[in-house]
């Protein structure tokens, strides 16, 4: 076994040389010391954190930030609330523009029955589409999509006051504003301005909207990268999903060190095929292919600072810069680059503490088919 | 529904508008046609066809290739194989340097003795571990593999004489060479130029093999792409993956047209935030992030030519150049850029023929959890 050079740091708990690879391992203490900062950190600053599942779909991590204080949970999907308030999670925030189709209406109403359920909202036909399967039952909650700079769904700030009256005439409860800095995710300093954006933006949208209710206004903000700053300005609650395990983008983008990040790939060196270059058995069904125009490399080998993963394909990662006296067989932690898409592809999480291997975690709101219903019969 | 614009070829069956999307869309009859035509191409060319499984992981697709004439599967780890010999098959080659890790080795012994399983190796440590963990039983089926120009795993064609001696002096029944010509992902032009180099050092190798060996020497080759030139030269096998379904960067490569693509992910548009944008709901967890840098979208949308995926995050794809008159609920299907990758992000395959959903097909050899044996008592 061999999981540093012997000038780098212990960056990740050992690497066990008989774990078939590649595994995705989480080191428990890390984690939790994760958990406990972010609880704190929102808790001083007097906001709700509520975390985004869709990093981890691990009901056993949810059960541990809940328990360390979050005041429910973000989710990208029905799907993925469906399995959170089955685990037990009464208030679930859906981050996304859901869409009522003829297979999501029931489950839909079930949960909104069931749990504080909240879904976003950022048109006037997605609007109305709620309205239409909610109508003669009690009202969807709506959270009301504010695009600050992403420009990816959301309408701008200066929209919210026009798509509230809608709602609000549709007869939907709305609730708040919510927004995601995404344009966050490429350097430190993309990192404060992104956050100046998401604080304006959710401070005109809230002010619309205070003008039309007459109700406390929930006013949603706070990627992994901008809650590593403060002030929080008009936000009630945040919604970090990376910082519970960080990784190689988390790295890069200062809201990590490599020796707080909680979860890495174990994998096996199987080729050295020419001086230099190593090849891993974890290629992208297992990394995932995310990597940001801004970064080098497909993942962060906290034991070897300097080695670069320069490409990947599906089963195989080749590694330039990794010492000679790593050896074929050899196990290497790895930081992916990304840790939701790296999560999403992984079996199960073995949860590693004090070296030994102490229980494996599912994935439980991975890839749940709900399609059946559509099938005719064969 | 809204599927095509008006002046673009239908070129996926309908999608339907009620399936909980993103979903992934398999056309039976265009399915089949790609196996029989990949059948009649080997057999016309006097080679056996031996399709890698890791493009659909999936039983039933596996069982219409056997059926079709396929002379085994190949597939990129030991667990793959484990879930393909359990259905039934009874050949299977990793293509892939496996390492005996101790969680596999009970795996690759049980599965040498049940059924024709070949394993890769590229390196004397490799062979060493592989000869050890088989002493004193019948010697595992070792393939050598050589590198083509790709420069990922194997070793250089002239290198094949020493490994095989290597590989000999321990005992290994080794039964040829193969290569995989993954530089060929590039444009038509690198295509033909990969398949020269394949051939060349297919050659090389098996020449030098044949030397050593006075039993016949197998020689696999064959890419997708590769696989849609001929000759074959010296090949006696080829090992098509993507050919079963298609995808965008095939339709780039020039081996399939999007009329023949078997394949489709069913997206919904959730937002049309501003002119000329549109957010569908499958992102990187649905289409995987593979985009060659050659490639300038995130997949083709049939119904759409013009259409870019400009960017994806983990649950949206956002679209430029679809027609004004798609409106969010509408669904529309994409090409996924990388089929590989998509389908392993999958629950399940809904099967279509003659514009209805017939069957579901579970992406079987997905995700086998195979770790839990080292979980120590918690």
């Amino acid at each position: 076994m061999l999981t540093a050079s012997p000038g780098a740091a212990p960056a990740f708990p050992p690497v066990l040389d008989d774990v078939v690879t590649p595994a995705v391992l989480i080191d428990l203490p890390r984690m939790r010391a994760r958990v406990d900062g972010m609880a704190k950190r929102a808790s001083d600053a007097g906001v709700g954190l509520r975390p985004h599942a869709k990093t981890h779909k691990c009901t056993q991590v949810a059960r541990e930030q809940l328990e360390a204080g979050a005041v429910g949970l973000t989710v990208a999907t029905l799907a993925e609330a469906e399995v959170f308030a089955l685990a037990g999670c009464r208030d679930v925030f859906v981050a996304f523009p859901v869409w009522p189709s003829a297979g999501n209406i029931a489950p839909l109403l079930r949960l909104h029955d069931q749990i504080e359920l909240r879904v976003g909202v950022d048109s006037a036909e997605g609007a109305d589409a709620l309205a239409q399967v909610s109508r003669g039952g009690s009202p969807l909650r709506v959270m009301l999509e504010v695009d600050c700079g992403q420009h990816r769904s959301g309408v701008a700030a200066e929209a919210v006051h026009h798509l509230a009256r809608h709602c609000l005439a549709l007869g939907l409860d709305v609730r708040g504003v919510f927004t995601h800095p995404g344009h966050a995710y490429v350097s430190p300093d993309a990192v404060a301005a992104a956050a100046r954006d998401e604080q304006r933006c959710l401070r005109v949208g809230s002010d619309s909207l205070r003008r039309l209710l007459d109700v406390p206004v929930e006013v949603s903000g706070g990627s992994t990268p901008t809650a590593a700053l403060r002030p929080f300005g008009a936000m009630t609650e945040v919604r970090p999903g990376t910082y519970v395990f960080g990784d190689a983008q988390q790295i890069r983008l200062g809201t990590v060190t490599a020796a707080d990040v909680a979860l890495a790939v174990a994998a096996r060196v199987v080729s050295r095929p020419r001086p230099g270059q190593a090849v891993l058995d974890a290629g992208s069904k297992c990394l995932s292919s995310d990597r940001p125009s801004w970064m080098n490399s497909f993942g962060v080998l906290p034991g070897w600072p300097d080695a670069t993963v320069t490409s990947l394909t599906e089963q195989h990662a080749v590694v330039h810069g990794l010492d000679p006296d790593v050896r074929v067989g050899d196990v290497v932690a790895i930081y992916p680059n990304h840790v939701c898409t790296a999560v999403n592809l992984a079996p199960e999480l073995l949860v590693l503490s004090e070296g030994r291997i102490v229980d494996a975690w599912t994935v439980d709101a991975k890839d749940r088919p709900s399609k059946r219903a559509h099938v005719s019969s064969a």
